[in-house]
């Protein structure tokens, strides 16, 4: 039905090992703590000062996709498949097994985006790799598996659904209007304000109308550009400003929630255009994704995302 | 961007009640059991036999969204809204506080199916309502709220996403090949076998090709129907038994998930066509959804389907 879905035998052993949602591991050793670095694949990226690092992107250890295969589609009967080609990396935001990315200062955030902005750079040599998600998952109700900090990087050889359908309608809206939407929809925003939860002069944080659960948030740099990979410093040092404000409130009004974070930018290899706008989604989860859901695509969201934005808005954090 | 949420306050009394997801209630009185009917809003069918019932539908006491409103659509600056005109029905399943669906018999899972049938022909004399999704939250990791069995009916005065694209795509394979895209995957998977869990002559289930999550499971009736509202007693009885078996393998193998399940059929009022076929759909919640899912809108899955409907149809149940 033209959904294309990973199949990654290599990330479960067999069928029991899914007799129940994993929960967060804690206790042990941490394969991402420092002195353990013999318990990841080799990094394919560090940043250190002196002995000691502050970031490492390693492969995933299971990973879902990988580069050293051939790439091959085929037909099986009325079915298309295709080999796995594509890249999952994992990005350790910091060496504090402890620190989540909220408590890690506006630089370090920074330097995590560049360290996605660099790798994105280097998968996209690979022309077989058609566009690149990079998301976290924070605490166990996120699908995170492991609490020490963490992002990973999923390059895939085809550009999902999601994407392909928010690249169409923004391109529809400037055929239409001659103005990227998402530029159109932080204009109307601010002049509103009623879903405004955090304005800087360079990034703006919101909760969307129509947001599909409570508290989810948009985190959008002003300056319209299409590709994350070619933000400068100062934007994506804006954008990190908003994005630990936006998470340190959220742990306040929420208790620390779990949450799901991820950048939508423009399929790998593209040139600059005028009607997308790279920006970061989060998501707390808060409520369960049941039975209509799965069935209609459609989403019921009991916060209105004029109350999550006054309340966050409200809501008072330490600088 | 061309997507439809459902706002529904009426569902949260604040943001402090999304705190944490909310667990399953079992304990204190439940709203569902025989001598608790003042409890629900009044019932709009029941089964009686005597004076026990053995099933009621009952308006749901916190709906997302409601028939008693005026339908109106508006814009708002870029936005669109429409009111939340529709009907939110709870199917209390069984008397049995503790039975779950794998423990009713077969005609009691026709008779549930038969009730689903009756609101639908009933909600669709309301022209305003374009679709209906019948679905199952079945435990808490499901989003179940309460224990005793039940299913859910929402009716929406749009086409959901997920029911657009499905019926879009069956109407391309039959524009190309004049067949039912169902009919020819039921034949293909009946002469291939690998993804086959269980073969009636009236009905059978599969594990699909690129399931979206371990252990997904499609029950088809063999004749091609469109709409599950005409479906006679003996396609409804053909369902349930392979629904049960389905689900009480499902139990024994991954013991006893929490799963959602439901109903894909064409949307309210359509006539009868050849390119689509109601079908049912059933997700046991054994990996949970994570920032890639929403991000790109594909699915990671760790067990080929192959692997899942092998595994299930070496499971044995008692009849």
């Amino acid at each position: 039905m033209g959904r294309w879905v990973v199949i990654a035998p290599e990330r479960a052993e067999r069928p029991s090992a899914f007799l129940r949602p994993a929960p967060e591991r804690d206790g042990g050793i941490c394969p991402f703590c420092p002195g353990n670095e013999s318990m990841t694949p080799p990094e394919v990226l560090a940043r250190r000062d002196g002995g000691a690092w502050s970031l490492r992107v390693v492969p995933n250890r299971y990973p879902a996709l990988r580069t050293e295969i051939q790439m091959s589609r085929a037909g099986l009967g009325m079915f298309d498949s295709m080999a796995g080609v594509g890249a999952h990396e994992v990005v350790i935001e910091t060496s504090d097994h402890r620190a989540t990315l909220a408590d890690l200062p506006a630089e370090q955030i920074q330097s995590v985006f560049r360290a996605w902005q660099e790798r994105m750079l280097d998968l996209a040599r690979d022309i077989r790799l058609k566009s690149l998600i990079a998301f976290k998952n924070h605490g166990g109700p996120a699908g995170a598996t492991l609490l020490h900090a963490h992002s990973q990087l999923i390059a895939l050889p085809f550009v999902p659904d999601v994407l392909q359908a928010e690249v169409a309608a923004s391109q529809a809206h400037f055929a239409a209007k001659e103005r990227c939407v998402f530029c159109d929809v932080v204009a109307q925003e601010l002049r509103d304000h009623d879903r405004v939860v955090l304005e800087l002069p360079e990034a703006v944080v919101l909760s969307p109308w129509a947001a599909r659960s409570p508290f989810e948030l948009w985190i959008l740099p002003r300056a319209h550009r299409s590709s994350f990979e070619s933000a400068g410093a100062e934007e994506l040092r804006a954008v990190a400003d908003v994005l630990r404000t936006a998470l340190r409130k959220m742990d306040v009004a929420l208790e620390k929630p779990a949450y799901n974070l991820f950048l939508h930018t423009m399929p790998l290899r593209e040139p600059q255009n005028d009607f997308y706008h790279w920006h970061l989604e989060l998501k707390p989860v808060l409520t369960q994704q049941a039975g209509f859901e799965w069935a209609s695509g459609c989403y019921i969201n009991p916060t209105p995302p004029e109350e999550a934005a006054s309340f966050l808005r409200q809501t008072e954090v330490f600088p």
